[in-house]
């Protein structure tokens, strides 16, 4: 994914997802590729963000709550959650909001 | 500031900000630490989550669109804000979002 995202003028949806990991990989990294790429396939998203040092951020980018509602839906997606929560993190917050103006430089 | 902030429960607002930096420092970890200091004195700041790699996503809580836009308003910040057009950031976007649900692990 690009760096900042490239997201239509607003209004359109963000799901920030806040995380920390438990210790080892246990197979995150390539569950976590893999989730990107398949999130881009979906229909509504629009764009993500990702960074990760002692917190890791990740906000994702959709057209309606509709579209975000499909995405946690998905069969993969379920078993990577299920995972997150077994085994990868040791805490997270996800929250899921509507963005109402932004600007950039 | 804690790794995952501890918001009340919705609706309350984030502020997204991704940014991509110049090269050197030229004063801003400074500046940014101070920014965190401050911005936690700020009526209706409810918390913040930050991280940076290639990408830096700084996400801000607060209580309504009021506090966000005494918080961008404040003197220091407004030097802080023309430094960060001028010379810290290559490009940045910032996005105002209603948090309407969140849910933690």
């Amino acid at each position: 994914m690009s760096l900042i995202a490239k997201t239509p003028p607003p209004p359109y949806y963000a799901v920030i997802f806040t995380s920390t990991r438990t210790e080892g990989d246990h197979g995150y990294a390539a569950m976590a590729e893999r989730m990107v790429a398949l999130a881009q396939q979906q229909p509504g998203f629009l764009g993500a963000e990702s960074a990760r040092n002692e917190v890791g951020i990740t906000v994702s980018y959709w057209k309606d709550l509709k579209s975000i509602r499909a995405w946690k839906a998905n069969a993969e997606h379920l078993e990577a959650q299920r995972q997150g929560r077994a085994q990868w993190y040791s805490a997270f917050t996800t929250r899921i909001a509507k963005v109402e103006r932004d600007y950039s430089l």
